[in-house]
């Protein structure tokens, strides 16, 4: 375990809606029910309940943000770096919680959850879910833990966008809102690719309308889906640093075999996501991301005084989320009257840096967390 | 037909290699034939026969670059606003040839040819070619028209990169060279995009091993890769221009149907190049591709006194052949005291910019092509 680890965590459920009147109201329309949701909490809710931050992952991650389940573990939860004791998101002063949205595969309900009325997984039967819609179940969760309103909503890509949606949606509701490599509508290119790696699922005869739970499972198609976000993720000079054009072999096998390191990379990230990630959950999550806009007016619905302070943190190589995203936000937010800061970050690692530069995140978030409880008297 | 069209035109095809002898000695060390070309003549060859310019096509054109073949075609060959009388490839000055490549699926010898000792389409029996065997190839076929020496030999994206294989291959060969869109060896991110497109077709079952040409060919695959494509020839501003959020329907569907324009678009232009192109030819040619590096001194081989005169051309949205990668080729050249141009043109259509940005390159390319005519005295 790392210095400074928050040491041993575990996973909890909490299971809401098993009577009708207590169930969802999506935003389609449907009423669904029971939701469990699988989070984890870091640290101890004050007194007042006002010291919680509420950790928003990304598209293929989940609850386990930091520590460790078990000694045996090699590699600590997603964002170790950042959370634990005197870290960024400190949990000597802090209550942070971590949940997997709903449409997830990690222990919250998604598609490959059984549906209590036919004893079977959801499938394609599970209703389709919005970004509003997991922050409508992330709140009941946070009713149960006694949160009446957050300190900070934080996240990382999707998870910057569930925290804008936040924001969007209960702009009471937190202090302050920190959104890394995200941006505030899907652009037409990041549709595109989610439109290519669905239709890799889709077209794997596996997949067989989603119905492949009792059956092989979509192998072939899910693995190329994460091979494409995989190339998206990074950034052309982090390739050419980490691949460049060297080979597996000494010689060109002349064949359509794997020949480069960079065709070596992808194939093995594309295997082993096969192992822990649901087809099923992919499509639905990544087809929410394409409907998920809070651009302009959406973003701030009605202008009370009461809105969150913002963090925006950008990378400078990320094309997926390219740092004008994040500007377009700020400069709206700033010509609200809204607290802003916002730093654009020096990183060859493309869309990954928000998960692999720690180190430069960490002292913009600490002193944005340390402002803002200087003004909410934390 | 348009205005100053080089008019009607038609396809014929060059035939060698019927004698073992007269085989082609493929980079792989095996011997190939018999091997049929698919070419297109413009204009006279002149007396002097030193007025020919080779058009080299992208991966997925053919050798129809200019012209119509019937009155009723509704559009002429692909490069036709470059190629034509009084136009920059001017066909009342110079003798145009563009040709198929081997391995292609328009005409020439590929993997959907009969292979004349089974009877039966070559498949995966077909031998792996490089771009040197491609331009082993066309010299066969200049040699059958009587040309010794090139005046110029041009194209974009492959086709770019095919004019500098020339250059590597054979710099005594051509007069100048003018590469467009390319670079001198792919990137691992070029790599990157070419595997996951490989990938879709290798993983769709009715490729079956490459074994389809009387079974049901690999639609779904073959489709995926295209719409894998289209999103690389793009630019953000493009899509964000051509598609922005725009939906096909007035509401989201809900569902992992087509929703938004681009989808749309990628799906329809995924679904029509199934019916234009061979999947086999698609792996073949893309893994060449991939191997393929002129960069430094295998571009310059031996030292000589006698080496081409460069146009290369870039486009600033192009982030898969970014115009960095014809400046290190433009510097190297630099060094070396070879003749260069460069022009980096301003086009928000990304790496499609070669093919849609045509007024532009026209007088560059022009009056490139007259300064070499001065020098060379034509």
């Amino acid at each position: 375990m790392g210095n400074r680890s928050i040491g041993k965590v575990k996973k909890n459920y909490f299971t809401f809606g098993g009577k009708k009147s207590d169930r969802l109201l999506l935003e389609s329309g449907i009423v669904f029910g029971p939701i469990t949701i699988a989070y984890e909490t870091y640290g101890t809710l004050n007194v007042k309940r006002d010291n919680a931050i509420l950790i928003q992952h990304t598209l293929t991650m989940d609850s386990h943000a930091a520590g460790y389940y078990n000694n045996s573990d090699k590699k600590p939860g997603w964002w170790d770096n950042l959370i634990g004791p005197k870290k960024a998101f400190d949990t000597e002063k802090f209550f942070i919680i971590c949940s997997n949205i709903i449409g997830g595969c990690s222990g919250s309900t998604g598609p490959s959850s059984n549906n209590p009325d036919t004893g079977k997984p959801y499938g394609t039967e599970f209703p389709f879910i919005s970004l509003s819609d997991m922050i409508k179940a992330q709140k009941k969760l946070l009713d149960f833990l006694g949160i009446k309103k957050l300190f900070s909503v934080a996240g990382g890509s999707m998870g910057g966008m569930l925290a804008l949606q936040i924001a969007s949606d209960f702009p009471e509701f937190t202090a302050s809102v920190i959104s890394i490599s995200a941006a505030w509508k899907q652009s037409p290119m990041q549709i595109a690719f989610s439109e290519v790696a669905r239709q890799s699922i889709i077209r794997d005869p596996n997949w067989n309308n989603g119905n492949y739970y009792e059956k092989q499972i979509p192998k072939k198609g899910l693995s190329l889906s994460r091979m494409i976000g995989h190339i998206t993720y990074m950034s052309e000079i982090s390739m050419e640093e980490k691949f460049s054009r060297r080979l597996k072999n000494k010689k060109f096998s002349n064949s359509f075999d794997i020949d480069f390191e960079v065709e070596s990379y992808l194939n093995y990230n594309g295997n082993s996501f096969v192992d822990r990630f649901d087809a099923n959950s992919f499509l639905y999550i990544t087809r929410a991301l394409n409907y998920f806009d809070v651009s302009e007016d959406k973003l701030i619905k009605n202008y009370s005084d009461i809105f969150p302070s913002f963090l925006l943190i950008s990378f400078d190589s990320d094309w997926l989320y390219p740092h004008s995203y994040s500007e377009d936000i700020i400069h709206f937010l700033m010509s609200k009257g809204v607290n802003t800061t916002y730093a654009k970050i020096k990183s060859s690692y493309g869309h990954d840096a928000f998960l692999l530069e720690q180190e430069k995140e960490s002292g913009i978030i600490k002193n944005f967390l340390e402002r803002i409880c200087e003004e909410n008297e934390l």
